[in-house]
């Protein structure tokens, strides 16, 4: 069904993606000022199912890519990701006949609003990998062999670079490179396929989730619910850890948001301590040798007052946190997917254990029966 | 007059060109052979002057980025030159005229003879700087505000890259991040530009001059005639310093050779130090505080015996040596040419003494007296 997405969508799809963005994907907030800055100026953009794109017609994706917490202070221009897709079609000679996300996680999920409203075309509902992550190549359509490549990658400044590279793995470290280069941050368009392709290689639906999770949280405080409760149903999750952050090591290193955090665990998880790491998103959480949860599964920390998610770079040492662990998407489950983008990619000696689509708690003795 | 440069001119400009390369520019040996083997595969490239170019006539530039000591190791395929013109041809809708040296010293002066028979175009006798220096942005195109993009940029492996910056340093500071990222080298197709305007922002003459040099120390060895006075005499060199290389600090850092090296004094020079900085290029050549020459002159390092350039990637502890200085071309020593080339970007807080035009030796007197 095809819909227009409204300013409140914009607000939902935000906070939905900052669930799904497990830490990363740039703060929501941002992204959500500039798509309903375009949806006031250029009017809501439609939102089309993904099985409603002609097999020939050209999709294209803008995303940011670089340390989220460089956005804080370097914040966008506003125009660079329009310019980056005008940049990919003048390149292409073709014109894009809708927009989708890279990644629905974070600002990489409101970008595309903005620059469907701009270019006038349609978003379609679907993403890359049905959360958000580190690397370029770390998306489904990398699976299917579909290429990142031509990509137009652009500054603030006026700097504007076309990289045609042999795999995602090359464009990834060649984006990177420039971005840091650029300031840490840069806007780019990329992926662009055809229809066909990205019915086969992408995941349908995922805006309309991120719209989901957002009206649960907003309807379940509205109603006074459990929010946390009401969250975990919507996204299948679990709740795997609550306290309070005692250490925070964060630093801007090579493009990224690298660094650690270690959480004391209060309530049900008093004299516990868990340890998660992070590259812009949470990769590992552990309490002591014991692993919780691994990427490609997602792990999101939220307020512990309001359940409202927190990216890495909105953490802060005293803050009181629950942790929770959601399910990735079935094709990231698949052996390819667990190469690609398992704990092994990301340097971790351990096996990926597949969350569970729980919906509930985990509970203390869970965790001393040695699961 | 029009002119084919033959395998002879070939080797004739190649050791022209190291001499004024000042240290850089990368192997001249590699780079005569790719000329050479291009010469015989595809024929001779003719030799135009730059003042027989149509004004209208579109001239694009390869050359390499990179550190020369990686080239040594990482032999360039053959074809990456040929490949970035070709992909520039293709951004840029328009085929090249004939092509030219962006800088005349080491390798970047051969691979345009190779590029021109291959395209089967000419090559213009003339380069943008009359020497080599490590950045993109130090060449005389950049004082007339001609812009080093639309660049394009490729590795040997396929990775290719389209540059457009809003200036010539941040081309630099783009291309040296991608050329460390592809491994410490790569190919480039740059300053794409008219006839008019390389008549009025490059140098005239400096493929035959180079091929003048190479002719003068060929006819002097030849004729056993004193090959460093007829070397000083073509170039208008002085000689500065003689000794052997009794300290060498190289480093592959950041995207360049750089170092220093230590000449102990002898003959004439005994009992005296000479200190050469380089960046790719040499830099500055000093006697305890006393500066003796300094970019943009040329500062150029002979085999004591051959009085045959030496590059800085094939500097040696032991080596005996004979250093000469040669002055730059007239369009550095203007003021804008200082500040841009001069030893202030470099990190010298030294003023910028220009080398007298003396085709003669330095007599220790004269710097005892505090020149």
């Amino acid at each position: 069904m095809r819909t227009r997405i409204t300013h409140q969508d914009v607000e939902d799809i935000a906070v939905g993606g900052a669930v799904l963005g497990a830490g990363g994907g740039g703060d929501p907030y941002l992204g959500k000022l500039m798509a309903q800055r375009a949806i006031e100026q250029y009017g809501p953009p439609e939102l089309i199912p993904l099985k409603e794109v002609p097999d020939r017609a050209l999709i294209m994706l803008p995303a940011g890519i670089g340390a989220p917490s460089v956005i804080i202070e370097k914040i966008p221009r506003g125009d660079e990701a329009f310019g980056v897709m005008r940049a990919l079609q003048k390149y292409l000679g073709k014109k894009a006949f809708a927009v989708m996300s890279a990644e629905v996680g974070g600002l990489n999920g409101t970008i595309p609003i903005s620059v469907a409203a701009r270019l006038k075309v349609p978003l379609v509902d679907a993403d890359c990998m049905g959360r958000a992550f580190p690397e370029i190549q770390l998306v489904i359509p990398t699976l299917y062999g579909v290429p990142a490549t031509p990509l137009v990658l652009a500054d603030e400044k006026g700097n504007e670079v076309v990289l045609s590279t042999i795999n995602n793995q090359w464009t990834e470290l060649l984006a990177r490179t420039l971005a840091v280069r650029m300031g840490g941050f840069a806007l780019m368009a990329l992926f662009p396929m055809e229809g066909k392709i990205a019915k086969k290689a992408t995941l349908p639906g995922m805006v309309s989730f991120c719209r989901r999770i957002g009206r649960t949280l907003r309807s379940a405080r509205r109603q006074k619910k459990d929010i946390l409760a009401e969250l975990l149903k919507v996204t299948k999750g679990t709740n795997l850890f609550r306290g309070k952050i005692v250490n925070l090591d964060r630093r801007v290193e090579k493009g990224w948001n690298l660094g650690e955090l270690t959480i004391q665990g209060s309530d049900d998880y008093r004299g516990e301590s868990m340890r998660i790491d992070f590259q812009n998103e949470n990769l590992i959480a552990r309490i002591g040798d014991k692993v919780l949860a691994t990427v490609p599964d997602l792990i999101t920390i939220l307020d512990q007052d309001t359940a409202y998610p927190i990216t890495t770079e909105g953490l802060k040492y005293g803050l009181r946190v629950t942790v929770i662990g959601v399910p990735c998407h079935r094709e990231w489950r698949k052996p390819a997917g667990i190469a690609l983008a398992g704990p092994h990619h990301f340097g971790y000696d351990v096996p990926y254990q597949p969350l569970k689509a729980a919906g509930g708690v985990r509970k203390r003795h869970v965790l001393s029966a040695g699961n």
